[in-house]
């Protein structure tokens, strides 16, 4: 299980997805974003035309978990873009949900990955490095996010730092680089 | 002097205090948080808890060089946890501080660093990767937050950059480790 | 061709001008910045008396790849500080430029880059390590600065990330390092 972290348009997403690519197994994106309003269409459908015709799509904005067990399989690479919206959805979904039990979803995540039938390569955002933000709700969300990276880092095989479409190796190797 | 940097909820402050708990000396907090909200003091409360019982805590928000000065002993090892809390409090207790005054602070603080009669950890957030912050003060904030971070590691023996609980190191080397 | 980039205050400018200096070649400063407001004006006077006398100093805030042809030269090194503020420029000089044209923009300069007849080091801000912006226009500039910060490493020779004053190599090696 393989982690991909960085910040807005550091190429995260094309770095993920190159690595599946060479990984010479059938690509899966497990797509997080709903197309809520306009801008966030015109997102999905500019990653959708980035990617080669190679790769299957499956949408989960919410169990994240049970569709990684459904996909998952040894003759697939699954692709999860990205972790920063699904826990966006799942803060918004249910906001009467109370703050331990969106870290506990992040931690049954982690529990479970370990467990799939095939490899997964999870991408996420780092947000905690700009000025604290003013509202109360970014700034739990910001908390969230910065744990739950916590969480996944520490039970992935690599993790990997993008900045400006680069790879910063903060734990193991991916395969692909062995 | 190790100095320890990274985002919000990055796993900085564990990675510190596991440190300073693995150098077989006396562990103290140096906090530099005031419990001046709920959040603040829930935040407060859940680090303390985090904590096992061998930590000694001393609270100082404002003369941080006066109380490393009168706790560092060959026997202990401090942790300050954290120096942009130590920043905020002196741009905000006294609001008429010019600002070469708050990096002069700064500049004294690092000057005293070496003079210490035993180990110190000091913690501190990069808050400068985001978008430009929308409000004047906040701009200040990250100017000085920035020139502090600078200066400290100019000092340092080690510094270590914190991403998803993972260490990055920048300059030396923890003793611990070595 | 070297590229620098950092957050505020992270210590970019002086790690680009420094190296400069250790070239042996004339440095030569090409700013970005216009004295639009009383803030930028103070922030510009800082850095020009941070540098020493040998500097050279050329503005101009759109017409970045005109300048570099203009003024590269084998026994000179030319520093752009920075690609932030050109990209701001761009953005609010021709604020009905569409989006695919900024991006185009700083597609030409990269392709550019290689062609000139002396060494350049570009220093640029990394923006999108923060929680999503508020604003929309924000947001824009977010991933347009990603995409260039993208495109410009991907000719780099070399590549640093700057945090704390301390630089850390993503791609090649500064030629002074060798």
């Amino acid at each position: 299980m393989d982690f991909v972290l960085g910040g807005a348009r550091s190429g995260k997403s094309r770095l993920a997805q190159t690595r599946a690519e060479a990984s010479g197994l059938i690509p899966v994106l497990v797509a997080t974003a709903t197309a809520g309003d306009a801008e966030m269409a015109e997102r999905i459908a500019r990653h959708r035309a980035e990617r080669d015709a190679r790769w299957h799509t499956v949408e989960e904005p919410i169990d994240l978990a049970g569709a990684l067990r459904r996909e998952a399989r040894p003759d697939r690479i699954l692709v999860v873009d990205c972790l920063t919206l699904w826990l966006t959805n799942r803060m918004f979904a249910a906001d009467h949900v109370p703050p331990e039990d969106v870290d506990a979803a992040g931690r049954a995540l982690a529990a479970s990955l370990p467990e799939l039938a095939g490899p997964v390569v999870l991408v996420s955002n780092e947000v905690g490095l700009g000025i604290v933000p003013d509202n109360a709700l970014a700034r739990r969300f910001r908390d969230h996010q910065g744990r739950l990276n916590q969480t996944v880092a520490a039970v992935a095989d690599s993790v990997t730092f993008v900045a400006a479409g680069l790879p910063l190796v903060l734990k193991g190797r991916f395969p692909e680089e062995m």
